[in-house]
């Protein structure tokens, strides 16, 4: 159930001690081929961490056999020095593997606007390599948590080929990537350009949906390598789907460990007049803290739903719209419907539809409550 | 030092009975004239409230001779019947004045999804027009309060003529105008279209820069009414700073009373491209959740700054911003400045400058924290 199910890989995680408490701070996950395709994406913040300029530069031949990822520093705002660590570290993994330094993606996570101490680090890199092995997934999930609670891990199985994926992220999380470090393998023969389309369709309906608390990371990243090791080329179709479950099964453990929540929030417009309508309209209610504090206090506040979708410009009638918390449609034509006393909020999953009644589009953006644990675990952790 | 302090303007608050505390709840300030010209400018959202809808109307011609204000309910979202209750205000209003429906502006301001009785409201109308008198503006700002501390007023005196100011809000406080209800009267004459010209100058640079918790509010409207009645015509250029003044003054009282804040911030963006790059950098900061709750935890955590900068379209180089927090340089060029040990964040008052170094524009967003008491009293009060 980890990055190394799928054949082709062996990974590691130890603690190199750029987290003081003792934990696990270094992973690495290697693809033994025989096929080295990849792909990924990155956040779209224009102030990315040092090893998102390392590793946007190493993704662009479709070539990637191996990630190494730190925890304990997110190697971000340290400029030029901060940048030739990322790089040494990528020579370092390189050597020990006996391949160029130009196919390791290097990911960092933890405090920003720190440096990273490097000979710490080298050192770190040595002992993960010597750590790798067939079913070192696990470990190399444990090693990129940072306020994480427990690990994301997952593997869909298709009989043949698999592929298996892990997450960090536990807070930022925000479109355009949820911030995080995402780690996705897999054996089945997928050409580079396939990989990437797959990716990208993948994390447009999954991560990109995924609005915890609208601010964008400077590190995230996502990786998918593929060893082609089963011998079996699946279909494009099949591919897709299999990566999107994958990245979903992942956007959701990260959802339920988000820093201080209480409830997970899907919000799903339907009867849009387009897809993207539908998700401005789910992404804006997901963003007021207004109505984000009201679930938090188990209040069915559809009010400051609409008062969020006025804000955008999807295709509605502002008189015309019907909301539903918990499958009660509380608003009806914007105006009082069901009794929302009826709502009972204090579950953890709570469900908004919104009915734009404008086309036949849908999309569902995923989002947090507001709570005191949030703001206390945001003041207090200084990332 | 209220609305009834410019000469030709009588106002009055009553209790009728919509806040079941017992605290006046409505008002009503009315131009005596010699002259009658107006300007407003409410909210952008695009789900307004009955108020709204019915005053975009009225305030069309330039002619205003009264505003009526309700605290105690918003009647927002409740359909045709709220529509009609705003509009029975109106008339009953004008037809105690003597004065057509059609030159009164109603605000509303309290619950949303929820409809205000009519029949409380219009024997309130008759109260409140009974208790008139030359100096009822402070009376008339106390009855639009709602979860306001304290009423806001303000009058700036240019010696022979003068404006004066009243201004609600505590909550969903953002952009576009920043959520509030505001009425502004002077004795000065001045047209109607160099009215709104003014109230448009002056509310770009203070309301609409008052970001407190990114929500826009349904119910935003800030009239201003002038009598002429000093027979004074300043120039346009005196009259708009005045104005400015006026509605700055508002801004920064609402800022300041802005539900459960601990520090108000003021995020200032230097040499920049344009004045609205400007802005938009500042509202980004001003939105960042991360940021306003490092801010609460007296965290100058410049790192969640330059995130917040990233994930605009303003122009600036990446890895050159500095950026400073209660004039503490601690970001240079992207990266560690000055020690952030040196700054004490305790006291209420932050700012924060960031140098974009492209350009030769600036602009300042206001906000305040996220704090415990910020999620308490949102998931407590179901507005």
């Amino acid at each position: 159930m980890s990055v190394t199910t799928p054949a082709g890989f062996v990974a590691g995680g130890v603690h190199c001690g750029l987290k003081s408490n003792g934990n696990p701070d270094l992973a690495l996950v290697v693809n033994q081929g025989p096929h080295f395709d990849s792909a990924s994406v990155f956040t779209a913040n224009r102030c990315k961490a040092n090893p998102v300029l390392w590793s946007e530069q190493v993704v662009k031949d479709g070539t990637v056999k191996a990630v190494v990822l730190n925890s304990g520093g997110a190697n971000c705002y340290t400029g030029a020095e901060g940048f030739q660590t990322t790089h040494e570290v990528a020579e370092r993994v390189a050597s020990n593997l006996g391949i160029g330094a130009i196919d390791v993606v290097v990911c960092s996570t933890g405090l920003i606007g720190l440096r990273n101490d490097r000979p710490t680090l080298l050192a770190g890199v040595d002992a993960v390599h010597a750590a790798l092995k067939a079913d070192g997934g696990d470990d190399a999930a444990h090693a990129i948590m940072t306020t994480d609670s427990v690990s994301k891990q997952v593997v869909v199985d298709r009989g043949g080929w698999s592929i298996g994926g892990m997450a960090k992220g536990a807070g930022m999380l925000a479109p355009q990537l949820a911030t995080m470090l995402v780690v996705i393998t897999t054996d089945a023969i997928v050409p580079a350009a396939e990989l990437d389309a797959a990716l990208r369709a993948s994390t447009r309906v999954s991560f990109d949906r995924l609005d915890s608390d609208g601010c964008m990371s400077t590190n995230d990243t996502v990786t998918v390598m593929a060893s082609g090791a089963s011998g079996i080329t699946p279909s494009v179709e099949d591919f897709t789907a299999a990566l999107t479950e994958v990245c979903s099964s992942l956007a959701m453990q990260l959802l339920a460990d988000a820093e201080g929540a209480d409830h997970e929030i899907a919000i799903t417009a339907v009867n849009a007049a387009t897809e993207d309508d539908a998700v401005a309209v789910g992404r804006s209610v997901a963003r007021s803290n207004l109505f984000k504090a009201a679930v938090f206090g188990n209040d069915p506040n559809w009010g400051r739903v609409l008062a969020s979708i006025g804000t955008t410009d999807a295709a509605f009638d502002p008189a015309d719209l019907d909301v539903a918390m918990n499958g009660v449609w509380v608003c009806r034509n914007s105006g009082p419907g069901e009794d929302p006393a009826t709502i009972d909020l204090k579950p953890r999953k709570v469900t908004v539809t919104i009915d734009l009644k404008s086309g036949s589009c849908e999309a569902t953006v995923w989002t947090n409550d507001l709570t005191h644990a949030y703001v206390h675990e945001n003041s207090a952790y200084s990332s």
